[in-house]
């Protein structure tokens, strides 16, 4: 296994020539030109990172990384009890959990990997639906309120799982990686990590996460602030991580570190896989164009993420499940771009007539 | 063949009551009350269509229909010649097209309906990417700034090849229908049935559709307004459709009275085929309940259609395509959201605690 400063420095800036290369080949096709809108830059980055006018997105997966947190222990910050993270692991290893419907439309298999749940999981007999992995570190982290979530080898063993969740995806011949998370409590930490990666109040980047308003949501707000007063990580992304983060998110975040030292696309979730993602383009900067956003959370503090990561989310439906269903839904709008650019007729090839050349192209 | 008034007769309100049973069901699924967000109601309101609490969409349709339009033979108010209609069309059959890439995607078919287009078309040899039909009414409309585009009984012709269309679809055990549209011209056809139906200035109804800009748009918003002043359409639909409509969108117009006589779901794609809705829903109010919108175009006529359809669009990603692309990217979604639905396990089954009882649900 290849060391975290190994990976990052694998990760190189992407060939912008062939990108070019591809959009040009792109306003070749039987189309006027810029009608397939974002398609096409998602098509031609696709298009880069597999240095192919022909790219192909046909094999992906979801990688769920599952942690529970400290913060949950004494008193609720979250509407769900804290076994519902086993549970709901137990369930989507079952079948019968919205990523569960949503991964078998878009033809994603699921690898759910416990990096820290804190209870017994109460696994069904085979054949699963989805594969599951122990890895893990610890049974949840400790409470930030008090102190750090995590050691920085805990950090480092919740990073190692996932870049060893990549390896798995990359020998099984997986083509893009769908970010998922189960973890009562982590809209929480990931309050925590936004409001210390952008310098915003936490007031602005603590929302309701499955269901937090009132007193629940002013009580979570006050978790952020403490945690954040207590641990001071400053402005270090591995620092962060480790005082106020989570485990499955520093998995999300090895996953984000290792696909890109692999020039896989990582398709982000919503806000959790968000301040992963966020988090691992502070660590190496290259790591961003390797990203696609799926869908805008309606968290406060999302915005901010997308903005620290450099990109715009496919879809904005009112979602704010997590477990990786708002990447899930978008992989098909990016198999759709990539198959657009691979099978496409050119106007030469097709005999269709190109735009009058006195009209301005946009 | 049932009548145009058979049709609309037959289109009753749906079944509110199973409404309401599916989204009592909805509530008791494992995750966060409402956090599908937009999911949720696609689901319930596909479920009330099949009267089924696990609706399917696994075998949809494209129904594309082609046809000039005679605004276009004497000055130019498209950046493409007219021939690209019947190039296009043969594209399609062929498998060249954007929708062919994005439908296959979508596991979706294609049926193109030649029903006016003005030159002959070289299909291509068999096997053929999509099935083609010839029901043309006549070479393209007249041009409306003369005259009525079309008679009323080639309005009525163009109407039953949507009506037979559908009945082609169902034999053919189709569950979902996305509608797609080629026609050189038909932008300007859709900005002028846009402004007849909602009172909209043709200024605010007419955009670039598939590059006009400068004079050629100022060309396009006159084209429009003369075919208003020449033609007075008023407000009824069907005098709209015949003076200032086109042939395809007719035919689109019969598939979705068509469809929702079979209570079958319509997946609606830009503006053109928003037009056809558009009249639709004014022939026959109930219409909309079965239908969805695929995505919102950028042309500036687009928002009024949707107000007046009352549908909100599932995608926003900047295309101005056509052919139905907009229709079939979002047919994915329909599919995850009917199958979350139809598969997910409940509280109960699962043995997930459900949220804390003093929390408020959204």
């Amino acid at each position: 296994m290849r060391t975290l400063s190994d990976i990052v420095a694998a990760i190189g800036t992407l060939d912008r020539a062939f990108l070019r290369h591809a959009e040009a080949h792109q306003r070749r096709l039987t189309k006027p030109p810029g009608s397939l809108g974002r398609l096409e830059d998602a098509a031609c980055r696709l298009a880069m990172l597999q240095r192919s006018l022909a790219p192909r997105l046909v094999r992906p997966r979801v990688i769920l990384m599952a942690a529970d947190h400290g913060v949950t222990a004494r008193e609720s910050v979250a509407p769900y009890p804290r076994a519902v993270t086993a549970q709901m692991v137990a369930n989507i290893v079952g079948g019968g959990a919205a990523i569960n419907a949503l991964a078998a439309q878009a033809g994603a298999d699921i690898e759910v990997v416990d990096v820290g749940v804190a209870t017994a999981i109460a696994l069904p007999p085979e054949p699963r639906a989805a594969r599951f992995v122990d890895a893990r570190v610890r049974p949840g982290t400790a409470d930030m309120r008090l102190g750090p979530a995590m050691t920085a080898a805990e950090c480092a063993a919740a990073l190692a799982a996932g870049l060893a969740a990549v390896e798995r995806a990359a020998a099984d011949g997986v083509d893009a990686i769908a970010l998922g998370e189960m973890g009562i409590g982590n809209s929480t930490a990931a309050a925590a990590i936004a409001a210390a990666l952008t310098g915003a109040d936490p007031a602005h980047t603590t929302g309701p996460g499955t269901g937090s308003h009132g007193d629940a949501l002013a009580r979570k707000v006050d978790a952020v602030r403490r945690a954040l007063a207590v641990n001071a990580p400053g402005a270090d992304p591995l620092a962060i991580l480790t005082r106020v983060g989570g485990l499955e998110i520093a998995a999300l975040c090895g996953v984000c570190l290792g696909a890109a030292a692999r020039d896989l696309p990582v398709v982000v979730d919503g806000f959790i896989a968000g301040a992963a993602a966020a988090l691992a383009v502070r660590l190496s900067p290259p790591v961003a164009e390797r990203l696609f956003a799926g869908h805008r959370s309606p968290e406060p503090g999302h915005d901010a993420l997308l903005d620290a990561i450099g990109v715009v989310p496919l879809l904005d439906l009112g979602m704010r499940l997590g477990e990786g269903t708002g990447a899930v839904l978008a992989l098909p709008i990016l198999a759709a771009a990539a198959r657009a650019l691979a099978c496409m007729a050119t106007f030469e090839d097709a005999g269709v007539a190109e735009p009058d050349e006195d009209e301005p192209r946009r």
